[in-house]
């Protein structure tokens, strides 16, 4: 069912073979998935959408996977688009929408990177997949791999968080632990793939996961009906997932889903002060990013000093009239409050660093009242529950509760 | 667009008004919402179905709300339907099926009921609510609460887990500890609400979190499309899920989505060694449970003594012809492991008491090889990273992997 043709270098044009295992181009570049798209506009309508499944497979003539039982899902991708107009009025923009990557299986949309990878590496007769991660990749990759019943590694800076080691570790992943950086990690990696004949599955080395990505950007278009929103803010670590953003939109038009000269959504590229190499690069006009040295941020998604995609994402930025901004920590931190008390979603801290983003886009006249803007959440906060603090009344067995203070606060206000 | 008509007890068949906010029935039983299902049938159809949000809320005429503006929704519901051939063939099922309520928001099917029910409230014009709860319950109906704007106030047991007490106060429900019980937080609750006008929305004396829950029957069907498995697995707590399955399926019948005469999959309730009340009832043939003494076991979300709604989830297992079995704490862990690696799903204890059941399902004849299995995961492992344990090796910055014996055991083997 996939029109998958080859595999393009979006830097020099060299073209790679797609029936076997590749990685980035011989100039250094990473591969895009190219299809014969006159064949998807063909056969493929949107109103063929109504009635699949409400995964990401749905846009399965879009995806690289060419036979069904290769392909390894666990309901990845569909996550509710949420009208979030209480904190839309909050920071300047009643039309906001928040697009919950949270739901997705292992609770990042992570996974669908590592459905589709995992897929296509199946489909390729790997059989052993290893990754350096620092978090969500890790655990999503894991637990595909186990389900495709891959051999996986996994190793992981020894100060990452324990949750995406649990994960690793639960799905019996091989894992490792490394005194260094993820770097490091990935020269490990990089050295015993070579020497084992083991896939390497790093960012962006591995073509396929940003298929898996691009697919929000399909279902953001759905989600609207296909009339697409003036605004996408995407937190930036590695990127791929803005690239496949922009990547979609370039199919759906050619493919005739979008109109063509219909206004593509801005997109925004959002980063923390502490690791902001694509808005440094942004306000210089350069094409690419320099490596951000001392980077750190509690928002360790986004926490990417130099990525490898980089001249993709300020193609995306530039080409749709957005921009690329960065908040602080303690901007995270307190959206990630103030988005729970109004929508009732606990969010990861790099979609609070998007939703951060608003009020100042709003003042400096880059977002305005009257548009339609869509955030992506792109993790659930219960993976990051050291965030949250905590500090209880406690009562006796037999208390009667005292609530004229705390009435005031919480009895229906709005 | 709802059909709901009134409520009416299932003990004694006493009607109450659905204008207004009711709790328990005057006998004491917990309250069923009813529709003009002659109605449902005629203007809702199965194939309507196609197109509508991928959300419970695609069965509106189903749902007790009547205004769209008082739909509360985080996204809840049509969770995936997974087939799970690795876990099948390991416990003797080849066609067994894990529907994931993980991926609903909030981490467990707890959403599902918090929607329908925050929905509802709103709708009647309740400004505050206040339930006691020991775990999921609590961080939904607070999010939902939140993006609803009604006031909340939640009593837990001061040994209740942190991450649900996190998520209480993520979303700014005033939230207290208790040195006791659920049932002593209950108590607080139970007055508080009386003194200050609030709703109590504990377990079934709030009679709309059921409709939500129920929706999962309906759910399983479509996704079967309309031809039953023959089995469902459900872990039991408050058995609210059980109760809203028997009752998707007797409505689904009346309005015609199922045949008439098709057989019903048999409900099969499970529950753990240290706290199995209803197990209990079925072996001994009562149609009502005892308070089980010194309830204990590690799947909190199942460590209710005594279900208020416990003659219903005996009357579902009955009349399906199921049956009701426990399984050690033991089991479950091991069963979480199990499922993570064959199925690459972090699954919680509960969802794991329900697989682990299978094998002694199929010994004792129960189950049969041939038959298509359903079990229902209520909620995300994500929630209980105290169950994994990890110890892992840790290398130096320039190291090596040695893969040599670990390569044995991960290399691609199924």
């Amino acid at each position: 069912m996939s029109c998958l043709t080859h595999l393009e270098c979006p830097k020099c044009g060299k073209t790679y073979d797609v029936d076997k295992p590749q990685t980035v181009c011989a100039c250094g570049a990473p591969l895009l998935a190219r299809y014969d798209l006159a064949a998807v506009g063909r056969k493929f309508k949107r109103d063929d959408l109504k009635g699949r499944v409400a995964s990401l497979w749905r846009y399965r003539e879009l995806l690289p996977v060419n036979e069904d039982r290769n392909v390894i899902s666990l309901g990845e991708g569909m996550t509710p688009m949420l009208a979030s107009s209480k904190l839309g009025q909050a920071v300047g923009l009643p039309k906001l929408y928040i697009k919950d990557e949270g739901l997705n299986p292992t609770g990042s949309f992570k996974a669908r990177g590592a459905a589709v990878g995992v897929s296509k590496a199946r489909e390729l007769g790997i059989r052993t997949v290893a990754m350096p991660t620092a978090g969500n990749a890790g655990g999503a990759w894991a637990a595909y791999a186990a389900k495709a019943g891959l051999g996986m590694y996994v190793v992981m800076p020894i100060d990452a968080p324990d949750l995406p080691k649990k994960e690793c570790v639960a799905s019996g992943a091989v894992t490792y632990l490394v005194k260094g950086l993820i770097s490091d990690a990935g020269k490990i990696v990089g050295q015993a793939a070579k020497a084992q004949g083991w896939f390497d599955a790093s960012t962006l080395k591995e073509p396929y996961r940003i298929e898996g990505k691009k697919t929000m950007g399909l279902e953001i278009a759905e989600q609207f009906d296909w009339e697409l929103p003036d605004a996408i803010l995407y937190p930036t670590g590695g990127g791929v997932g803005i690239i496949g953003i922009y990547k979609a939109l370039q199919e759906m038009e050619t493919i005739g889903w979008i109109k063509k000269g219909q206004k593509w959504p801005k997109l925004i590229s959002v980063q923390a002060e502490g690791c902001s190499p694509i808005v440094k690069a942004y306000r210089e006009g350069k094409n690419v990013s320099e490596f951000h040295t001392g980077a750190q941020t509690l928002a360790a998604g986004i926490r990417v000093p130099k990525a490898l995609g980089d001249f993709l994402v300020l193609e995306a930025v530039r080409e749709t009239g957005g921009t690329a901004i960065s908040v602080t920590d303690e901007e995270i931190l307190k959206t990630m409050r103030l988005v729970a008390q109004t929508e009732g979603m606990l969010i990861c801290p790099e979609g609070a660093a998007a939703v951060a983003a608003l009020p100042h886009l709003v003042k400096q006249g880059l977002l305005n009242a009257g548009e339609r803007v869509v955030v992506l959440n792109t993790g659930s906060g219960l993976k990051y529950p050291d965030l949250i603090a905590i500090d209880l009344p406690v009562l006796e067995k037999e208390a009667q509760l005292e609530v004229a203070a705390a009435g005031e606060k919480a009895d229906g206000a709005e």
